[in-house]
C-alpha cells in the first residue's frame, strides 16, 4: 500500500525535492481551542518546514478566528491535491531554514491552506458552548480528512479536539475520533497508542467503565495489542521494540494473591507474542513499569486500562503528549487534550501538542515509506 | 495523648535542649537491603541531627552487615529508653552541625544504637533468600517497635522493607506492615498515605485485586479516607488541606457514560465531608488530577485503588517516596520500596527513602506535639 502520490511533491522545474508529506489537520470543535491551536501551529515555521499542511475546517470560521487572535495570515481555500501547486501559484516560496541556499516549495508564513470540509452553518456557533452545528462541522471535517487519507490525497491526519456531546447532537453519536475513523475505514481491529517523550503506551481498553475494562482483559485482545503496539513502534522508527506488558492488579497480582488475570489471560498472551518473535515480557507491577520505561528499559508499555496508561503519560508531558490510532489503514495522530471550552477564544491555548502530533505523523509517514507494512498477522478472534 | 517523655530529652546538666524525637527504625528483612540502608542512613549526620534514632534489629547481624559494607561504626546495644543516657555515658558528643558553638547531645557518627528486638536465630540466613528465620526476625522487630511506640518509649516508627513470603513462613501471615501494626495496635480503621515531594495520596484500598477494589469504592469508606487523609495532612503541617477526590472510571465516568460509582458513591462522600468542614472536591478525572496536584492546586489526592495512586507517586520520586500509616495510635512511616533481594549485600542500595521517612516522622511528631489529635469523629460503619 502506498500513501504517496510522488508527482505532487515536485517543484516548479519538475525535479524531485526533499520529501515532505502532506498532512491534513482537522480543526476540531469550532467552539473549542482546535481552530486556535491549528492556526498558531501553522503560523509558525516548524510545521510548514516538516510537511505540506492543510487544515480541514470551515474557511470563514478560521478566517474570523485568525482575525480574533490578531494572527497575520492568509487563509487560502484549496482542495488537498492543490496544496503544492497552490503554493507555487501564490509564489510564496521560502528558502528551507536548514538549507538556505536551495530553492524550496515551503509556503511563506502568511498563506495557510484550508480545505472547506463542512457544510454546517456556523453563524450561530458560540465559543465554549455545546451545539449541534459545531459538532456536525467537527465530525464532517474528520470524515473528509479520513476519506482523503484513504484515497491517498493526503499522507496522514492530525486531529484537533472534539466535544462528544456536540458531535452526538450533530448526528454523530461516537465516543470519540477513534470509533468514527474506524467506521469510515471499515476496520474493527484498532488501538490507541499514547506518546509522551520516550513513553509509549497502548491500551487494552479505553473509554469504558473500570468494571468493563476488567472484562476486556482477555488473552486474544492483549495479544492483538502487543502486535499492534509493536508494529506502531516500528512505524515510529524502532526496529526491534522491547514491549513491557503491565499486570492488571496491584503488584501484578503478587503471584495470585490479588487476582488471577495475570496468570489466566496476560501471561498466555505474552507467551504467544514471544512465539511470534515479539520481544514482549511481563506481566510487570503497574506501579513501577512506567518509571522503568522512562529510564529506557522498554520501548512500549501495554496498559490494561485507560487510567493505568493515561496517568503516567499525562504526568510525563502534560503539554506535549499525543496519541496515535493504530490498526487503521491510514495514519492518524491526535493532540492529547480536549476542547478546553473554558479558555476558547482567549488566545491562551498552547499549540505544543499539535506540533508534536505533526512531528509524529511525519515520522510515521517516512517510516512506512521506507518500510512498508507487512501483511498483518491473522486476528485471533 | 502524649508521645513524649521530655525528661529523657535533656542534656547532662539537666537543661531542656532542642527537641529531638526518638525514632525507632526497624531493620526490615535481614536478607534484603533493610539493614544496609538503616546503617547507611544512621552513619550519616542528617538522621542523627533530626532525632535520636534506634534500630530495632539483630545486633550481631547489623554488626556483620556494617563490617561487610566497610562502615566504620560502633553498634551499641540499648533499650530504647536508654538512647540519650547511653549517648552521654559513651561521651559521644558532637557539636550540632548548624550551631557549631553549642554543646549538643548528638552522638558521634560511630555509635549506632540497636535495640535487640528479635529472638530469631539468623546464623543460617542468606542474603537474597526467603526464609522463616529472616521473616520471624523482621516481624518481631516491627512488633517490638510498635509496642515501644504504644508505651511512649519511642515517638514514632520508621520501617524497613519486609518480605511477605518470609514473614508468613516465620509465623506472621500478614499482607504487610500495615495489617500487622493494626493488629498490634488493635485498630480496624486505618489507611495508607503515600508521599513523594508535594504529592500526597491516600488510597481507598490497597492490596486487593482490582475487582475487589471496585467493590470497596463505597461512600462510607471514601468519607473515612477523606477524614483520615485530611487529618494526616494537618499532622504534616498543612492547616487547611485542599482535598481532591479522584473518580474511579476514565474521565471520572464522563457523566455516567463509563460507570456509575462517581454519582452513587464518590459524590455523596464528598458532600458529607464538605458538610463536616473539610475542603474536599471532585470526583476528578484520574488522569489529570495528579499533574494538577503537583502544580500546587491540591494538598491531597484520595485515590480509589492502589495503582491509581501508586503509579504517579512512583513516577514522581522513585527514590525518595515514603508512606505513612494513618489512623493508628502511633506514628509510622515507611520506605516506599521493597527488600530488593537482587542487590542485597552488594553495597549499592540507596538510603534516600529511609532518610526521607525519618524526616516525615519527625515532622509528624513535632506537629502532633504542637497540635494534639482531636477526638476522632464517629466511624460511619
Amino acid at each position: 500500500m502506498s500513501y504517496l502520490s510522488y508527482k505532487s511533491h515536485s517543484n516548479t522545474s519538475g525535479d524531485e525535492v526533499r520529501f515532505r508529506p502532506r498532512i491534513g489537520i482537522t480543526m476540531g470543535d469550532p467552539a473549542g481551542i482546535g481552530p486556535e491551536i491549528a492556526l498558531k501551529a501553522l503560523a509558525g515555521s516548524e510545521v510548514r518546514s516538516l510537511c505540506e499542511p492543510v487544515i480541514y475546517g470551515d474557511a470563514a470560521w478560521l478566517r474570523d478566528t485568525a482575525a480574533g487572535l490578531g494572527l497575520r495570515v492568509e487563509i487560502v481555500e484549496v482542495q488537498p491535491r492543490d496544496t503544492a501547486r497552490d503554493a507555487q501559484s501564490h509564489s510564496h516560496h521560502l528558502p528551507h531554514p536548514s538549507d538556505p541556499g536551495d530553492p524550496s516549495d515551503i509556503p511563506a508564513a502568511p498563506a495557510l491552506y484550508v480545505c472547506q470540509a463542512t457544510a454546517a452553518n456556523l453563524r450561530g456557533t458560540r465559543l465554549g458552548e455545546v451545539s449541534a452545528e459545531a459538532g456536525k462541522a467537527a465530525a464532517e471535517c474528520v470524515i473528509a480528512a479520513a476519506q482523503d487519507a484513504l484515497a491517498h490525497e493526503i499522507d496522514a491526519i492530525v486531529t484537533g479536539p472534539l466535544n462528544k456531546e456536540s458531535i452526538a447532537l450533530g448526528g454523530f453519536p461516537y465516543p470519540g475520533h477513534t470509533e468514527l475513523l474506524a467506521e469510515v475505514a471499515k476496520t474493527a481491529r484498532y488501538g490507541m497508542l499514547l506518546l509522551s517523550g520516550n513513553l509509549r503506551v497502548i491500551h487494552v481498553s479505553t473509554h469504558v467503565s473500570l468494571r468493563e475494562a476488567i472484562e476486556r482483559v482477555r488473552s486474544a485482545r492483549i495479544l492483538e495489542c502487543i502486535r499492534l503496539g509493536s508494529r506502531a513502534c516500528q512505524d515510529l522508527g524502532i526496529a526491534a521494540p522491547r514491549v513491557a506488558v503491565a499486570g492488571l492488579n496491584p503488584h501484578a497480582g503478587e503471584h495470585g494473591l490479588f487476582g488471577s488475570e495475570e496468570a489466566l489471560e496476560i501471561s498466555p498472551a505474552i507467551e504467544l507474542a514471544r512465539s511470534e518473535g515479539i520481544d514482549a515480557i511481563g506481566p510487570h507491577p503497574p506501579d513501577t513499569i512506567f518509571a522503568r520505561t522512562l529510564r529506557g528499559e522498554f520501548d512500549l508499555v501495554v496498559a490494561m486500562y485507560h487510567d493505568q496508561g493515561h496517568i503516567p503519560v499525562k504526568l510525563n508531558g502534560f503539554d506535549g503528549g499525543v496519541n496515535v490510532t493504530i490498526g487503521l489503514p491510514l495514519i492518524r495522530v491526535s493532540v492529547d487534550h480536549g476542547t478546553a471550552f473554558d479558555i476558547a477564544g482567549k488566545g491562551v491555548a498552547r499549540e505544543q501538542s499539535l506540533i508534536e502530533a505533526v512531528r509524529v505523523a511525519v515520522q510515521m509517514v517516512s517510516s512506512r515509506r521506507t518500510h512498508p507494512a507487512e501483511p498483518s498477522t491473522a486476528p485471533q478472534g
